[in-house]
């Protein structure tokens, strides 16, 4: 089953030259990263090892996501794409997140999982018991998972304000904060 | 106060063309909108009247936004940009929300407002008693209403599922979907 | 009133990363600006007060406009997005100009205005008794003032160039000149 | 001699097939052009004759623009590029003017050519007997001449405003208007 | 093992609305696909069984490509990514190709890999005994592989060319020809 | 005779200011190049002698191109675009090649040109007696000539993969692979 999973926009990353290994420790910082010298380049940098291993979904969600992004494999910068792995529990979730720099297609390798998505909601979810390879239309799409970012943002939003947001009591925001 | 209140992609809109005045009535759908004859567009395509007056916030959240999209002025058709009004009543909320296809850039006309964002949360928020102004990035941003599209999807995402993402009962998640 | 003013690209500019707040004077220049490092981000980098002071009017053209771009609130960078004040005395112009990187979008929020626009012209003019607000696709659209960049250029556009194409008298060509 | 002409964005076509062959008579307008059905294209909606035969220059500012666009050549549709063939009587001008969606490069065949540009200026202007190939960054990349734009616009930019944005008495503005 | 496999440019495909499932039918041809009605889209648009399914290797260079990109899945349209599956037998190889609109991201699911890329080339090759998946950067990726574009190309690429380009006797091209 | 070569993708270069004139030695590499100072840009980084030249065709293909990117002028940083003038012997060909990164447009100067190039195959080829001018879509455009590519990489592709390829016997491989 292979099924496209975002409404977001697709990042847009032009090389404008043959490559542009990310070089994360020079001495300036770009939108995106500036590039190793090429006399030093390898074959490592466009080379990962790892995505073969099961994630640890002992968690609250029952699942791991393994990114491969810029920060993982240094030779996708400027190249506009990345991959991940995403392990799930028997009945482990992937909870309502979004990219808010790429769009992504997601295979199922072994197991099965159930999605839904709604128009009004650029977010997707899962419910799994699974093996999925995700691809990513940028070398750092970006993930931002709902209620984390919600009830866990630093500092914290004020409760009263997603009391009325969510339309909650004051008191159930306090308690869902408190988890995060 | 002009505060720049969002972390989203800049939307990538490239006229082709001097203008492509959107036809949403046309007989075909495309990426954006087909365009108007060239020979039947008006001044009017390109004015909208009515930002002058106040928007009705008489709702749950005490604010309300007027847009001005290509939905509602159909000369902004591949222009890549659009604005909106925010009226907000005493200790109206804008409640959290992302901008999938736009970055946004607000400035007080009258009022304050206390802004909120954090680095983990594209979306802003805000308590106001304001009238605002914000440009936005392209002729249809979107939005994302977090509130809404979590626990107002249609169809529902089950909420045994939000009760793990957010880690609350599932009495909870029933409560708070029932709102919306 | 709201009115869309301009033909011109939309520009565009992708963040590859949550934010890249400019840092204007670091030891590299690049194409927009590079980034402060994240560490040092402020909440000011993304604030700016003074949109609410009138600008002075007093000069030529009876307007003034109070830009928000990248220079003045460097969190605007790699955003796409920009904004600005335009001041009129009664019957102060803007004077015919374009913006070579972003379209423009625009609201009065006191006052009149009378705009004019022709198919064979992507400048815009417009005379005004009003205060307006501007929004920009760009994080600097740049400005090109059609007088000042013909008549003002450094060093001068040849004047037996500028009579042929204006088809004036040389005398013409000289006397504006001599104004900017 | 070659030189670089223009400050102007870099236009924005993305094919995203490997021809899309503009059908400037199709029953819909999109931004650019719908494509040609991929069975009717030919050899000839890739080739043009004529460059090679010399402008006609008895006009006013001496010179003779040859596009070669996508209004010329429809394979060039979606493919963001465009030549033109520019000949110059002797002391024939290129007037000073902007492109909005392209930038430009320039080579002389033949003669010799005397070019200007100031900082503050994205038109150039050019002084010249030659003949010269241009390559523009887009299938449509607009020209606007700026003492056309201004003083021959339909309806008439009013006399007054030009009067005050070029500073100089109504009666010029009316000579001048008077020419285009 | 995960390797980044091309230099190639990454597509520009920017959605403008939250979902343009491709009507590949539809009575107007455009830049990438029109859009099928909102009202009409279903889930199974965004959905595609059969990945898990062994593609059939037993062909000359022992492998196969399963693709899924918007021609097999209509909802890929506008977002600017897709997949596929290799299959390759024991030693078959993958032969030396391009992608001229995304680049690449490989992870080997089952077996091993051997790839090669050197700097001059842009395509990449690899001898295998493995399954993988690939993430792309387009939804409509294209691919040019080498030895039939310039050998098996229709009409005839002429063959006392094809000779001098790869510096060989008539005869080995006439020979090579005959076989694609 | 104008003519339109090469089904690639546009390249995408949106200057984001005036003018970035390539510092090739700077401290830093970017994604492009990084800017020179804009105090120490002379009108030289902007303007290149020599196209004028014959380009030496002696060679086993009887043609030469003389690039003018940004590595030979400056001045083209960030503006996506270049030229080059191609000088073709009687008979001499203009091998099967690719632009990774730009579309390009061709016009003959002087002489007559054959061209090819078929649907399956984005390169084109060309037998000629002529020079040619070509405007290409990047300022760093990029060419792979398939034949150089392929049996003249560094390392060298594995000859019994390449045999697989292109079905010959490997010695034709390890025959053309010792011409390059």
């Amino acid at each position: 089953m292979l099924i496209t999973c975002s409404f977001a926009l697709a990042s847009d990353n032009s090389p404008l030259q043959d490559f542009c290994v990310a070089d994360p420790n020079g001495p300036v910082l770009v939108n995106g990263f500036p590039c190793k010298d090429a006399k030093l380049v390898q074959a490592n940098d466009f080379f990962l090892s790892g995505l073969h291993l099961m994630g640890n979904t002992s968690n609250a969600v029952g699942s791991r996501v393994t990114p491969v992004t810029v920060a993982q494999l240094p030779g996708l910068n400027t190249l506009g794409i990345s991959m991940a792995r995403i392990d799930f529990a028997p009945w482990g979730i992937n909870p309502p997140h979004t990219h808010p720099r790429a769009t992504e297609i997601l295979t199922v390798i072994e197991g099965s999982i159930q999605v839904g998505r709604s128009r009004s909601l650029s977010e997707e979810y899962w419910i799994c018991n699974a093996i999925a390879i995700v691809g990513l239309s940028s070398q750092n799409p970006g993930v931002i998972t709902i209620a984390n970012a919600v009830f866990g943002a630093k500092p914290d939003i004020p409760s009263d304000l997603l009391a009325k947001a969510f339309q909650v009591d004051v008191k159930v925001v306090d308690q869902i904060q408190s988890k995060f």
